[in-house]
């Protein structure tokens, strides 16, 4: 398996950051992340093809928002919390917790 | 001169937001509405065309972060930020501290 590419906590970027957070099926993918800890790519309940998937998993690793861990076959995907809360304090809260108030309006259709 | 649409509140949408956000001029023109208040867009020190600057301050407004105010021939911008910390409490003091820190990484090229 090829070595994915982390950028080091000082390339993390917040106009990336932000970018990479912009869209509901990325938010949908961390929030999910951050209610049930570390978890394989197969785990997440999102209604999408799995390249379109595969794509979205990317550009957030390469955000630096997520960590992608190669086990065996399966890719298991976590939180760069600390990292990101060392970069951009209160940043990463801020979105969940807007995100999961389970506004309807800032949920995926 | 024709009325400039400002979504309600309640319309202003978290994806939409990051999405605004997510570019460094944006972000720059954010941040000077917040260190010196309304302003006249011919205030702003950004050193691209006067259209490209219209587009950026249009995506703002119709994201709901800034309000266009037309005074005379002039228009004058504010941040929404009770609004925007009604929807999405710390989000945008995140987001303007993490940019205001200075740090190279961060700011327009």
């Amino acid at each position: 398996m090829k070595l994915l590419h982390h950028p080091d906590r000082d390339a993390i970027m917040l106009p990336t950051v932000l970018h990479a957070l912009s869209d509901p099926i990325r938010l949908q993918i961390v929030s999910q992340i951050h209610k049930d800890g570390e978890q394989a790519c197969k785990k997440f309940e999102v209604s999408i093809a799995k390249s379109t998937f595969s794509q979205h998993v990317r550009t957030l690793r390469e955000a630096g928002i997520t960590h992608t861990r190669a086990v065996g076959t399966h890719r298991l995907l976590s939180l760069r919390t600390e990292d990101l809360n060392a970069r951009f304090p209160g940043l990463l809260d801020a979105v969940l917790s807007s995100y999961e108030s389970n506004d309807p309006n800032i949920q995926p259709t």
